[in-house]
């Protein structure tokens, strides 16, 4: 019984974890977005594509929580795009059974829609996280986070983080 | 423990909320509709623009169960929109921590998909909820529902609630 | 407390099934698939417009483990399809009150994404699963899964189970 508590409490974790992170990127509230991540980290979008043939080519790749500040700064001050709103939808996470001192292996399947004004919403981009938690302090955090997207399309308006 | 158990037991109440309203919905069974609500309640649904702007323009809004009921009535003897199946996708569910006394503040992602005869299935609308939660005798019941959407354009072919 | 906790290890699982299920066919491990089945079971895919007017007619149908093996084996053969990436988006499951002796009933909401090569991601299909849950050993399996989608026309792209 206890076991099956634990469980659920990390499974409740986990997943406040992810929520958190995506009404803060949907709010647009990109400053937020460097917290959920350890000092040292790794933040990636990469294909399918280059994930299995193991090439290191990314559509956005920040290597420290400098670094996503650093990149909250640049779309913040990158007026070329035109305002548009996204809304993260996030389903079948998995925590690996062998999750243990070295931080929580983590997979979810997501989807990611978003509106431009005048338009309509379409699905910006789909694919999985794959994602190292760790805990610092009493929290649950990013130690990495890569965002594996399907399509072999390089989607260039990928403005937010995913 | 004991206080971990009973978040367990709201989260999943809550979630059984949210499941048997989209079913509801997706089952074109309406009329079970208002039973979602308290008598006195607030449904609208309203785009992030306005809200943001504190705008009262709303695309649907009933302030009654009886209202709800209504709008039900109307949809039923409207004729004139195409047969369409509705598919809800709702994700990311959060339960503020400060709900209390007066009732759970709860906020999600929903896509809501449409699938009109001989057309592919698209995106009606995506966006989020924004509720309140009140225990009516055994049950949990909206004590307001917004559904806020993410897209400027007035999308004019909202014929089933969101 | 011991039904809550019951209630809730009972509901991890299903969703494990759920998710492993849908990480399978993601990631193209379809030797996989049968084996989320009983040896006798039935496999479905059927419109809804079909199943509400009792009709037979489905767009793939499997009544047994061999028959799903089979049926990867022969897309396995083909080389008629241009290669294609799933996502599946799986929300507001039910798990029917009175599941019991006979097995488990359980419903949700799916939505399948599909990104073919140098094409964007688009809704493949999106519907219903309804299911019927029976423990074989220490594990859930599916004695019947039926997609139900939501779409009249019929998608002949449909190569991948859902």
């Amino acid at each position: 019984m206890a076991r099956v508590q634990r469980d659920l409490t990390l499974r409740l974790e986990v997943e406040e974890l992810y929520t958190e992170y995506a009404h803060a990127l949907d709010n647009l509230e990109l400053e937020q977005w460097p917290e959920f991540f350890t000092d040292e980290c790794l933040y990636q979008i990469v294909s399918r594509e280059n994930l299995e043939r193991g090439m290191p080519l990314a559509l956005m790749r920040c290597e420290s929580k400098a670094m996503l500040a650093d990149r909250v700064v640049t779309i913040r001050q990158t007026q070329m795009f035109a305002p548009r709103a996204t809304r993260h939808l996030v389903s079948s996470m998995r925590i690996a059974p062998s999750s243990g001192a070295d931080g929580l292996d983590v997979q979810a399947n997501y989807a990611v829609l978003e509106t431009l004004v005048d338009e309509e919403t379409r699905i910006l981009s789909a694919g999985r996280y794959i994602d190292k938690l760790v805990r610092e302090g009493d929290v649950l955090k990013f130690k990495s986070r890569t965002c594996v997207y399907d399509s072999v399309l390089v989607p260039n308006s990928i403005i937010y983080p995913l």
